[in-house]
């Protein structure tokens, strides 16, 4: 991102920057500083965008920390808070959605009003007020496909429902009455796969994390869609639980052809027991740090085998063949339909309003959305 | 398998049974009996076979003792040493080769002094001198491609160098100049690997377990073609040796595409930490009885995909699907031609000649040859 300071006409903007890798909490901290307000002083090909929404993900966290595979790219930012002075950093955050307020002479088919989103992870950071980015770094939401839902639906729509759609598509020739099974089932992207696999007729067994309130959470998930919701105690227990789990599953007279994994290690493997032959176990994800643990006679006698799946590379894929971009606009597409047709909604949020705030206060506002222990999912709103 | 006994024209016949499953050593034994010496008295599609020799693999003491998926089908055998009594029982054994020695009346392409091969495993046990088999569960070699070979060179050819075969054709699309990874690489399918990688221009990086003559072993390896010779020691080693291994790798200035894996455990990770981005781990086998344990970063940044192959499953599919018979063929014949050509060898083999034996003595030569200690792999020669 290039942040512009030689102009008199101006925008005050803010963004959260970091410039060094470390602990979110404490590598994080907002600036101010100004953005031209016009496009006379943007380059040819370059978009004024001011952010609606953008999610805090544990990749983007991972990101700050040092330990993801897309490096954060230190830059120089001019100018902050009109100092003059300037420093190496980048701004973070992957996901979120933008509205344009200006293009420059070059620019062809997108028009101030447009909403738009980062083409792929690691090109703009998206927790600022505003930026200067190029062209073609963004993708355009149609007009037409923002009937009917929030700037936060179009916010989150990149990562988590994207991954489930690419999960349940991807890997095996699901068909209506087939059966798929999940952990984390109440993480941002399991509750989208509950929801796409309820719209696409297929049957969903859903583990979550032995917690006080079980029921409750079962009931969300239920209530989503899912069709068997069992907890990460009740797989691995030996006596009855297990029986009934076992029953409940049978009940489903279907087999189960694809296991979604977010967690690794023990569960996992009784989680890929029940697949069935022939199966695919999908990791997109590992909460708990421990490997994936196939038992060789899985592999060789049940023929399961095991893939993994990273959005982010299905995204540079599209953007390397470019041929496969449609992909990306269809799955939106229909994900946004399924929205406003209230099949559809993103995981519990915790919105974090970010505007017309002095530095001090977006930058407490932003440590607080980048702890760990928030517990729930942290969106930036900035309208 | 039938074994006649109502005629008097008979052959003296000797099959290594079992009754129940067991430690082979305990549960087997071998009874006389005896079988047609013309076709008057076969079935329409039945065949009289002599063998000619059997290997004894892994996954036939597995089955004996009752923990191969493959069970063991336990029938009537009747009329053991002529005393009329009856007994329910199996043949072991899965692989070898026989001599046809007379055809039913309907019985069509088959002639005597035929060879023949098992069509799948546990159609009949491969461990007697004679056997009576339906001319459905065999095929046959045709004469031609037995110019050049032994007998034990065919009886050897379905389970390992097939393995071999497929593990280097099925998965991955390798291309002269790739480069693949195994462990177990003193293995049966092993040595195979290395001889059909060699012939076909791909590269081969070798891990064979730590042992005192291990420079002794890298040498055999080297001299059936191995590219690269690693102990387990010295790829979990995390100093100079480490440092040299990758040094070795890098000098091949090939992508890792193909790892192959029948141990499993943690030299298994290391070993898959080398294959390349977007290749595959195949496993074929758990030597170490430990899991396949791969760390999610492998799956879902570096597109690394754990698969299974089964011998077995693929022969299956072969006779379920019929067209695929003559990728049999295809195979074999290669294997085969590469044997009379001097590119191809079995891996070391410790004859234990089954002839012209008491029934006491055979006994004696069987239980010999199904220890899990023998050290080398065993081969019963009938001629």
């Amino acid at each position: 991102m290039r942040i512009l300071y030689t102009s008199t006409r101006r925008i005050q903007a803010q963004a959260a920057i970091y410039t060094e890798t470390g602990d979110p909490q404490k590598v994080i901290k907002v600036i101010s500083h100004k953005v031209p307000d016009t496009a006379d002083e943007l380059q040819r090909n370059e978009v004024l965008i001011r952010m609606l929404a953008a999610p805090v993900n544990p990749s983007d966290l991972n990101q700050i920390e040092g330990s993801y595979p897309v490096k954060a790219r230190f830059k120089k930012l001019n100018a902050v808070d009109g100092t003059n002075t300037s420093l190496i950093a980048t701004v973070g955050g992957n996901e979120g959605v933008a509205e344009i307020l200006a293009t420059g002479s070059s620019v062809a088919g997108l028009y101030n009003g447009d909403w738009v989103v980062p083409r792929q992870a690691g090109v703009f950071g998206t927790w600022c007020t505003h930026a200067v980015v190029k062209d073609k770094t963004i993708l355009k939401i149609p007009s037409g496909w923002r009937e009917g839902v929030e700037a936060i639906d179009v916010a989150c729509l990149k990562v988590n429902p994207s991954t489930a759609y690419r999960l349940l598509s991807d890997f095996v020739d699901l068909r209506p009455g087939d059966c798929i099974i999940q952990n984390g089932a109440n993480s941002g992207v399991g509750r989208a796969v509950i929801q796409l696999a309820k719209h696409w007729g297929i049957r969903t067994i859903n583990i979550v994390r032995d917690r006080p309130h079980l029921p409750e959470l079962a009931q969300e998930l239920y209530n989503l869609g899912a069709d068997v919701v069992i907890s990460d105690k009740q797989l691995i227990d030996t006596g009855d639980g297990r029986i009934k789990i076992k029953e409940q599953i049978k009940s489903l007279k279907a087999p189960i052809c694809l296991g979604l994994n977010c967690v690794g290690g023990r569960t996992t493997v009784q989680m890929t027991k029940l697949i069935s032959q022939g199966g695919v176990l999908v990791s997109y994800g590992g909460m708990s740090r421990q490997p994936v643990m196939l038992p060789t006679s899985l592999l060789i006698f049940k023929d399961i085998s095991a893939r993994g799946f990273w959005m982010n590379r299905w995204y540079s894929d599209c953007t390397l063949f470019n041929k496969k971009e449609d992909e990306i606009r269809n799955m939106w597409r229909n994900i946004l339909k399924l929205t406003a047709d209230h099949h559809f909604t993103t995981q519990p949020l915790q919105h974090k309003y970010w505007r017309d705030l002095s530095t001090e206060q977006s930058t407490s506002l932003v440590k607080e959305a980048v702890s760990w222990d928030a517990g729930i999912k942290q969106a930036f709103v900035f309208v």
